[in-house]
């Protein structure tokens, strides 16, 4: 017979008249006293957030939020067009996108500057580190995650602004500067600008913040979620979801369909 | 040959140096000066919320964003055990399950109440259109909802609260007055204690605030997407996924499996 | 302390040399000798099927396999876009698309037919029944589930093969007949082609089959999670969802995006 | 302006009265004549299968189906629980976690073969790649996929029969060789069992049949689509997902609630 193991959550607790979340009180300590993006901190890091906290959480859940008919609001209309009995369904649809090519990528960043100071000593020489990853991605033909976009360029305007937020706010510390340094390292050695991205500089400021890599996907995540609710309030109010589709089904059988 | 119908959106564009976000400036209007709960009052209603709105939105969604060891966290942590690469498809996992069972009841209660009213004349008599809600519900043997919990009784604490803060911004209006109404005539012809419980007072103050019933389901989807990522985080600290999973898998085939 | 009742289950068990799947031995029994079709039958009904029983559920899930560009189509692929190291959760995006209004609709054809049953004694009125659902749907203003087709008219192709089958084999019943009914009602009452479509003879034949109302949306979720890998094939031979997506963007943004 | 590309596809068309599927008339050629398994070959490959490959493909779907209490059946049946008016969405939650630790494997598995002799001459060295992938994983500490069972040891009982099929249907190639020979000096390099798992022997003969990597993951996802509509089958017979969740929930409070 296999022994068990304790099954333990700190997650939250239910009595009849309480509920405990993270060691709070939900109804006298949460509801009406702290924000949206206060409570996600509270969630992941256990505390509530210092001001300076808050700022930086907020400011990265946010910059992920909305970016218009992406691939994954085009999926979460297309499952409403099917089932607008489930709105859930519909955003649950839509972040299932979020992976390794678009709004996942800061775990992919973060991942590299928490491994690069993980192996490195007291006094770690960025300029170094930068060089070897740089070089290490190139030697397998692989993107470096947090770099470049296909749009934002030369530059992607949240990356200022959010790294000017992390200086204001005391987090520009070793991870944001290692992660700049990869940036310029990789824009000389290739060639092409391939600065910092949001990404990027959101898995920086993660790592800044205590964050495990593991987790950064997560602020992507909690963002879109809702961004797609407010695709669906857009899809309720103006349909486009039959017409998109109407449109692809026509074209993409135009050639074998018979006439 | 049909004729095309325009494709359009109002939620956000992307140029190379700028992103719009339902009419504001993604990078000098909202990141760091706007909070998560606030933006996503923009994304739903197209404007930034007034302070007595972002209390109230706020407070709902932070209502809705951790209850403990929900069937849907449970399923969240289950296919993060499968596919720790994936946390978005984890979380995605959980909210499939948000629907008209557990936390998907504010739809229900707010339709409830929006149709109530747009079948209502200038001056609605409250009481008879709750007395008329319960009677057809009776027949239907159906369950209303918004009204009576399984664990939080005799009173859910979460609704008090919610509807103290509508009082005290402003916003207690004829839609709560409904929703209470029907839970005291609930509560009087079944013989047992039937208050509203917090999908219900979510689905009436948001009705106060003009979101469409279709859309309320998104108050608890924004929120618990946000604790499910809070579950997952947990699940990285200290794993009971498999645990779980060993023990129901054991017990399950206890009587089947040769031994 | 609440008493635990036992969880059981029959679908399977494993032993370090075996594993049992609803009472056969997968290796020896099954695998290379029965066929997923049958599989699927043996999951859902605890035996395997009779000749015609195979035929007939066979023929009701490939019905379902492909429809061409659909919308859970398009989101299946949009989800890959964006996370192509998951194919599993771009298939599971799409599955979330089939509710009330495309593929789920043989769960409410069923639904209707086996409550009629249920509520009818030994010989029941066919005509009578069918004239009375049709007016209850009609004083809703509801769509009756399993009836018309935006595209296949005046008839749906699969109809009368799929119960011309059910003859063949055997199994075109009073389930059957009354769908029919239900159709032919409906074309008269309304004055416009109501026949019996694709899902509607699906819901008629799986009731005659034993099939519980609640399962029939499966019967389409197990033919099109097939169809939908089948995209996502076509998608790695030959991608197109990037410039269905370039597409959709430019164009919902034309009147926003500053120039 | 961009230009244009044309959206194609050879999935499926539809007219008034007849629907193609890759080629085929769906109501002339396939209703009723081919079963699941097989027009799951000729939505990927785009022709019917011979009756070797109907076998194979079949019986590695078949494979897939069904392992019991697996933590994407828990998924499925929690997701249930809470929205059993979306079975659809039940099965897609618990596909979501078909990834990289579980029924995903194959992918891998595959990957490692197909990338093998992608790179290696005419002639290739079996025992010599064999040795190369193990020392490579080994070097980055890194498992094998496709190997070694935590139940089914000291031999997977799916693999001699899988690879008895592939022998006796003509497709027992050089795959295959390749994948029991990294399994054979896998086991005597670590000194434990570690032969070739049912994901390795599907990716092995996968690759025989001209299946592309990035495609194996969907032999298990199109089976265990199957098997999650039987579970959801057993939930609605008997129900245990609420015992389940109510233990969980429980235990997993017990130190942190107030008594």
């Amino acid at each position: 017979m296999r022994e068990q193991n304790p099954i333990r959550s700190e997650m939250g607790w239910s009595t009849p008249d309480r509920i405990g979340v993270r060691g709070q009180d939900l109804v006298s300590d949460l509801i009406g006293k702290v924000s949206l993006g206060d409570v996600a901190w509270l969630e992941i890091m256990g505390t509530l957030p210092t001001p300076d906290e808050s700022v930086l959480f907020n400011a990265m859940m946010v910059t992920m939020v909305e970016h218009g008919m992406t691939p994954n609001a085009i999926a979460a209309r297309m499952t409403y067009l099917g089932a607008p009995e489930s709105l859930n369904s519909a955003v649950a649809a839509g972040l299932c996108g979020l992976g390794t090519v678009f709004a996942g990528t800061a775990e992919g960043a973060a991942r590299l500057l928490q491994d690069a100071f993980g192996n490195a000593g007291a006094e770690p020489d960025l300029g170094g580190i930068a060089s070897r990853i740089v070089a290490d991605f190139r030697a397998k033909k692989a993107q470096i995650p947090g770099l470049g976009h296909p749009v934002h360029k030369p530059i992607d305007p949240r990356t200022p602004k959010l790294f000017g937020l992390a200086r204001e706010h005391g987090r520009f510390g070793a991870h944001c500067e290692l992660m700049e340094r990869i940036g310029a390292e990789a824009t000389r050695v290739s060639g092409r600008p391939l600065p910092v991205n949001a990404t990027g500089a959101i898995g920086a400021i993660a790592s800044e913040l205590g964050i495990d890599w593991r987790l950064c996907r997560g602020i992507a995540v909690m963002g879109r979620a809702i961004g797609l609710v407010g695709h669906i309030a857009e899809e309720i109010r103006n349909p486009i979801a039959r017409e998109i589709w109407d449109r692809v089904d026509e074209e993409a059988s135009e050639d074998t369909r018979p006439k």
